[in-house]
């Protein structure tokens, strides 16, 4: 085989493979968002055969033996082939060294703890899922050891979620927050109480609040021959291609602002997908370089933009006019610090900006000492309910509003949390990063977003997975990560 | 290899046959409802990765061997597998006995052709067309060659649409139509031309449409479980399994008629998809038994049902609040009129119940016509306006409103024209059996279709393809299949 046939090979299959999870991206989102109730198992058997046939045609010594050949060579490749390879040979490291028949029991394992752990959130009945969170926990250890045994395990799965990052760099970053946020909050939270919210509980129809979530799409400059949108229960964004981006967002009559920041958050998902280079496309590398990184993005749009007083002051006469009734009697600066009022609350997903890195502190510090077994899965209820007093002064009332509230422990994702923060800190970084090129805060008051996606495109967007997280902020911010950028955002947006 | 073995080994294969077909289902539904425009390339890669993947799986010396296996067994086997079996050679030598190479070249022209039509269909060029038209038909005589040499080459294609007809029996069945239906609208057309139809020209806003629409689906009985609809440029159904049935609409605000009648068409599609029987899920005959059969239930549900005047009767006093000012003045008769005046019109997918069958006619007679060589490719615009303007008393003004109107020829498709015929005949003969059982009209005067459905079920639906077309006909009617019900029930519904 020479380089050139290995070259035509590689990018035969990866043509191939994407093919595969095109299908199972768009029979997953169909199945959460237009598809009638009992199609459910149907699309389980579907997808079951199609995974196993995705794995067949990857995990073999073919394949092996291509990235074997084309990581030896890796000095006459392109910057794409070379990236591409590294993360293929990652991938089939991550699923090929474990043995078959306990990789088979582990998905088992996940199926059953899902469904046990739906029913012990419901029922507040922690007991009986912490016999399955202590089996996926033991097996994700053994499966660490299997693939990269003189790591620590908790590190095997954090470089997992964010390539490049280990604990000793999480606990520098949460260190930060915890010693700069923590009293921030303490002082924030009740300068805040009383803000007003009285309108935000008023009831605001479901199409006022879809017209309002076009325009802002508009705003933010969404090509709409690439993108599409849905509904559905948990809002999320799904990348099939540069040209195929699709995202939903679920509307509550009551709750206003739910679906128009969700709305922009997956937008901000969104937006990274469509910009990544033309080059990039079935590569594996046309999407986002980590999940830190992508919710930087969602964060930005989100947060700094969306929630900032600028924004707010743009959207609100356009508001003011779709919603007359509701808003008849608020300022802009009433409805600013309504969608920015922190408390202490139990639920992440509802966590405000301030709060949000909060929650997953506690997630972090009970996740590293359950892989140093520092702690013992029956005492977790303990553990978190003692953290969420300490950090933020309250304790949940049940499990179910507490170390349950979470879908990712019962699918034994560890080391996926703290990714949440991470890209929020990030986000203030590039922010800061940009604001040294230019005003951006004026042209979000201008509503013009134009030269703000530019720079994302240029320094983030563009790259997907072609650079590593740390290259990425290294390329964007002239520096390594900095968690201080985020504590100094925070503290100037919310100090009193 | 024992019986046993091959049987899972068969069932295996079928299931993850379905898996992919499952796949390419619902990427070419959301292509047509809800992708975005530029993602038609990315689906078009997919689509043809998979379409190779699922022929690799299908065509290959394995299947070969089993199917014959178990072909050679058929008395042991039970009818669903047996029947399963026969239709999976059936398919495996319409397509292994093609050489690969030809049928690559086939899928080039087609695409090619189909691009060609367009632009000549817009543009009234046939001749541009016809070279395009000349290769298809030239290549598709070849592959019935291969495929079965002792066989008329049409013959091949008309059994490929509609199992067990020939030739010999569309002449039977056409030569009726044409004794009886060609005078009978000689003389219905100028009888209605005074039927009233100013109101069908006003405007009907589509939220009100969508409403009466998601009411006639409920009075239709269809499980809301089971089957989703969308919106697309040209309504179809797609049954991907009996738990997960999809259909579209179009609507148009100035034809409140169209979507009305489309929903009623596509739903009575969707409706034997949803009531194949269980046992015959993942067999590949959990389908209706035939292109003729599908279109029996659409035109049953769409014309027998839907243009009845007990149905309009029954439907009147809803419409009439849902659109209370367009249909003021308007009386129940008047309505049944309107929607069933018939005319002579150029364009097949608009034309009423009556005239319908003589389109269809034109286009068989020059099927035939081509197949036995009696014309040239060349000859065909002026065939087609000579034959509109015996049947129909119409010359079409251009080819865009004549033999250019369709797109089943650009894409090598004959012999399915004529099975759109033969099931709205068919949708006569089963409510002329139907009425031996019980007076469905009255159900119809009602509202109350669930007679109706269960009849259905019971004589065509829960059968899929397990039986042919015609054991369905002799099963459901205790007789083959006799044109003269369809004939009886038009001169008896449109005679002056």
């Amino acid at each position: 085989m020479n380089l050139q046939e290995a070259i035509g090979r590689f990018r035969e299959l990866g043509t191939k493979l994407q093919a595969y999870q095109h299908a199972m991206g768009i029979l997953s989102f169909d199945g959460q968002t237009g598809a009638p109730k009992k199609s459910y198992e149907g699309r389980g058997l579907s997808l079951s055969i199609l995974s196993g046939e995705l794995y067949k045609q990857f995990i073999n010594e073919e394949t092996d033996e291509l990235l074997n050949f084309l990581l030896e060579n890796t000095k006459e490749l392109d910057d794409v082939t070379r990236r591409s390879a590294e993360e293929a040979r990652d991938e089939y490291d991550q699923t090929s060294k474990i043995p078959m028949g306990e990789f088979m029991e582990f998905m088992k394992l996940q199926n059953e703890a899902s469904h046990v752990w739906e029913s012990a959130k419901l029922g507040n009945d922690y007991e009986s899922f912490a016999p399955y969170l202590e089996k996926l926990l033991e097996t994700r250890k053994r499966f660490a050891g299997y693939r990269k045994p003189d790591q620590d395990p908790y590190d095997v799965y954090l470089d997992d979620f964010e390539k490049g990052y280990t604990a000793s760099d999480y606990d520098r970053f949460f260190d930060t927050l915890r010693e700069r946020l923590v009293p921030l909050i303490k002082e924030a939270i009740p300068a805040f109480r009383s803000t007003r919210t009285d309108f935000t509980e008023l009831t605001y129809p479901v199409a006022a609040q879809k017209k309002l979530g076009e325009e802002v799409l508009d705003i933010m400059l969404l090509d709409r021959e690439r993108f599409a949108t849905a509904e559905s229960e948990h809002p999320f964004t799904m990348g099939l291609n540069k040209n195929d981006v699709r995202f939903t967002t679920h509307y509550y009559e009551k709750m206003p602002f739910s679906a128009l920041y969700s709305t922009i958050h997956e937008a901000g998902h969104a937006t990274y997908e469509l910009n990544t280079a033309d080059e990039l496309m079935y590569t594996g590398l046309d999407d986002g370089a980590s999940l830190g990184f992508h919710e930087s993005q969602s964060r930005f749009y989100e947060n700094i933009v969306g929630r900032s007083r600028e924004f707010i002051s743009f959207l609100y006469p356009r508001m003011k006019e779709i919603f007359s009734e509701q808003l008849a009697d608020v300022s802009a600066e009433e409805l600013y610090l309504a969608v920015n009022k922190p408390a202490a609350t139990f639920i992440r997903t509802e966590a405000d900006e301030l709060t949000y890195s909060l929650h997953i502190m506690v997630r972090y510090e009970i996740e590293r000492m359950l892989f140093s077994g520092d702690i013992k899965v029956k005492d977790l209820p303990e553990a978190w309910n003692s953290k969420y007093h300490d950090y933020l002064g309250i304790t949940p009332p049940d499990d179910t509003r507490g170390v349950l509230q979470d879908v990712h422990w019962s699918e034994g994702m560890f080391g996926y949390f703290p990714t949440y923060a991470l890209g929020s800190a990030l986000s203030s970084q590039l922010a800061a990063s940009m604001a040294k090129s230019f005003d951006y805060k004026d042209d979000i008051a201008k509503g013009d977003l134009s030269r703000i996606n530019s720079w994302m495109t240029e320094n983030v967007h563009r790259h997907g997975k072609l650079l590593k997280p740390k290259e990425i902020v290294r390329f964007a911010c002239n520096e390594d990560f900095n968690a201080d950028y985020y504590c100094d955002y925070l503290i100037s947006k919310f100090s009193v």
